[in-house]
């Protein structure tokens, strides 16, 4: 039978790091314990006891909550939480909601029954009751989150009409965001006030959702209703992205002839063709900044704001006209 | 204090279902736990115990490692897991390991750790002696497991290059995956002997990993290495995108001077101009079949086939010549 000597020659490693390694009483590199584990599965060390004690080590545990993973913008924002998570030494499981608001809920019992020392949610659900651990919204805020950290809608706004206005446009029409989401609305607000502030006028198409589909769908029936129409905000990167494919395809010339500015900044945006201006959200940062916040609640640090809001900026690029 | 006939009135339901709820004793619908749990909330009854009682419900868990939610094929891939797991009862847990093998042990100690019922896996890491549940690998499939689902990659190889040589190519070039994708190396393999039968020279650009950073650098090498290239295979949709931008910014005409072909059909695919033909891979059904598979084997029910090899197809759209 093989015996601690054995397991730390082949992993290449001293019997102390092993031992430090089963028992977690002090510092073991990633790469050594990778190795241990390895050595420890191919000499069929017992198995079971060193599994136990590997085991020990109880991960550190947090939740986090997204709407919808098929949409390009959370899976940054995961990245984020990520990234600073666990670099202190926590890990991160996901509850993917797809936009149903019961499963949120479901998801928090799971979190909470999982023992997740604290959850990040960018899932508008009614938390109340069922879930007594720190809690920090992401993206989606509402009045009732205590902690959120989220971006400035009404300057994205401002500066997505600004943009548009600098084109000189003629025909301008605002793509408003599913209407069940606060964001969306402020923005709109936003865009709305900064246009009639300027004295333009502008028709509004409601888009129902964030899903690829529907930004398939709003693409067309925005050119069947509009048929007149050069210049065009956007409320995401993919339904932008969509209106440009409909545009090219009726030989517009961008942005000479139409014009569009998007939302988000998802990785694509920069790979289409044209490359598309868009008004760039701080996805990265809001998963980083959250985990910030929620690691402070978790370890009862002070907290200097409960709410963050995170600066955007217009990305120009070749969609808009100068 | 509130009674739990107060609970039941304000929720609509009966003292029965209320009752229920709080000990898990019989069906109760989703509905109707949600506003019963709003009433528990709002009257402020007895939380914590009631809580308790409604957390007896210990939630039915799996786990989904994914390789990188950043790149669109894993979402979906998630989706057919989470609706043919949410139908049978069952939440599903995420790992979003990004690429990095060390991290997909740690979940799978994780997982372990939370009392999964099992592990679905999109990464390609040992977890010999990590866990001792049922395991089934989708889409990364490599010769140690013992379960699978994944999509047919000679055939998918097969077919890009027939479609390519139906569009009377003179200079192929052929963007191969990154080498450490076993599937990748499929492809190729499959990609080249298909256009070698065909008695076709073509030549290979290697990229990197499948991230956004790398389809945009392989793009422009794609054109300085081989200024005269009509014809490209690409590994992915991401890149096949990122490549098409840079044909669009050189003036050339596609398909007429230069067609491309992807692989995935990732949703953005259609939404790009022109629209990408692509190698279709059933990445909600590899997911739904990957949890049909796992339910049975964490059910100990018979299982007809431990690998499950689905097909592709291609998708024509605009990116070929005729």
């Amino acid at each position: 039978m093989a015996t601690i000597r054995d397991v730390a020659k082949l992993a290449g490693v001293s019997v102390a790091t092993v031992s430090r390694a089963m028992n977690e009483s002090g510092y073991v590199s990633k790469d050594a314990r990778e190795k241990i584990e390895q050595a420890i599965a191919e000499l069929d060390f017992s198995p079971n006891e060193v599994a136990r004690s590997l085991y020990q080590k109880k991960s550190k545990l947090v939740g986090l909550l997204l709407p919808d993973i098929s949409n390009p913008f959370f899976p940054l924002i995961a990245k984020g939480v990520e990234d600073n998570m666990n670099q202190k030494g926590y890990q991160v499981i996901l509850g993917n909601v797809q936009e149903d608001a019961v499963k949120g809920t479901d998801y928090l019992r799971v979190f909470s029954q999982n023992n997740v020392s604290g959850v990040l949610s960018a899932v508008a659900s009614d938390s109340k009751g069922l879930f007594n651990k720190p809690l920090v919204v992401l993206d989606r805020v509402d009045s009732e989150a205590e902690y959120a950290v989220f971006s400035d809608d009404l300057l994205g706004g401002e500066l997505a009409a600004e943009a548009i206005i600098k084109g000189k446009p003629t025909n301008i029409v605002v793509v408003a965001g599913p209407e069940n989401v606060t964001r969306s609305r402020d923005r709109l607000l936003s865009v709305e006030y900064t246009l009639k502030k300027a004295n333009y006028t502008y028709d509004i198409l409601q888009a129902s959702s964030f899903q690829f589909q529907s930004a398939e769908e709003t693409a067309e029936e925005l050119f069947i209703k509009f048929p007149e129409v050069d210049s065009v905000i956007a409320p995401s990167d993919t339904h932008a992205i969509a209106i440009l494919q409909a545009a090219n395809r009726r030989g517009l010339k961008i942005p000479e002839e139409f014009q569009i500015v998007g939302y988000d900044d998802i990785p694509i945006s920069n790979l289409v063709f044209p490359r598309l201006s868009t008004i760039h959200q701080p996805a990265y940062q809001i998963g980083w900044d959250g985990a910030e916040l929620l690691f402070n609640l978790m370890n009862e640090q002070p907290v200097s704001k409960n709410k963050i809001k995170l600066p955007v900026f217009l990305q120009e690029r070749d969609t808009l006209r100068k």
